[in-house]
């Protein structure tokens, strides 16, 4: 998944503001589904909670530059999943996170969905 | 209504992303409604939409800056407002608006409740 | 330019939060510069300031909308422009924004230099 | 530092989108600057840098919540920094994370000013 560069997403330092790549990283787990036509929830209590997230920040990126998110799956459970993603400009990866996901329906941890879980093979 | 400007709210241009302006004017009229223990809506199906936003960038603020915003209710009727917001720098204007808001329940025109009625004189 | 919209551009109302379409159009007004490698500005103190916008919000989308940004230059002057930019959703305008922009350089409005013309026309 | 939940710090979820709690954490570390008349860089070439950070998202917040961001050195070093800092409501911590900051010259590790140090501890 490509990802722009706009002036919203940098801040006065110049460079991009930190957050966003985690941002980045939303929009390319959500484009898992959005591009087969599905939302990440089966219902309006349902959906994947963020419980961790552990982030390295390597490099930097300006305006106008175009960045590239990966998803690789690390490990799935019931209710839980771990993904690794990176942000990478011009082939170097500059943001590494790993990301445990809950899958919750109204509060609770809950079975994931098995039509969600093949997308996230 | 005092807001504080953080390295989020500035772009790469080292001032203020111009979006956020407008974005501060709707945290003021929240917090009309949140100080009073309000939210402005009486329900999921209800609130105010925005119909029209007419604005001014005067000037400009920097990270760092303290910014005020004022209020004024211009016009009321049974089921619209227009208001006119104006964030302030050292009490000079760098960013005036007239906004045009719906009250919206089951996604059509409704009549304002009283108790907001109240909190936007 | 289309664009997805992820959960970061939605609120607790279920739908774009308003000032997303302003956003939005800007990044529409930079993928114009972007696109051919260009920048909007040609140095640091330089660049295109907002001065007025005004804009009709005539429908909503949400989360996992397509939506696609359409700009027309509606006047050119030495320092200044006026644009017209929609965001449609299934072919149906559902934002609409009048933009003067002015080109300023180290403070002060400045002739718009020919290289970024010839693009915003 | 307290903190109100606006609209645009929700999504369609009706929760705080997840990012914003790490917003909420920056904009915690740039006031203890901002209250003394500071700004958390000495010159356009200086700043600190966010390395690695440690998320554990606990709880959830909504439209309208006040919470509370804490902050807490755990390690100084020459040219680095290693915070906690937590968001609370009602008492509750609901997001924690640890933070590796760098002081950077120049795109280089520089030893953290006095004048700053002084404030972080």
């Amino acid at each position: 998944m490509q990802i722009r560069i706009y002036y919203e997403d940098t801040d006065a330092g110049g460079i991009v503001y930190h957050t966003n790549y985690i941002k980045y990283c939303e929009r390319a787990r959500s484009e898992l589904f959005f591009e087969k036509g599905l939302t990440p929830t089966d219902g309006e209590a349902s959906g994947f909670v963020v419980k961790n997230i552990n982030a390295d920040f390597l490099g930097m990126s300006m305006l106008g530059d175009m960045v590239e998110v990966t998803t690789k799956l690390l490990k799935k459970k019931n209710s839980s999943l771990i993904l690794e993603q990176s942000v990478l400009k011009n082939e170097k990866i500059i943001f590494k996170m790993e990301i445990i996901l809950v899958f919750v329906r109204e509060g609770r941890p809950a079975r994931i969905p098995e039509s969600m879980s093949e997308i996230l093979d």
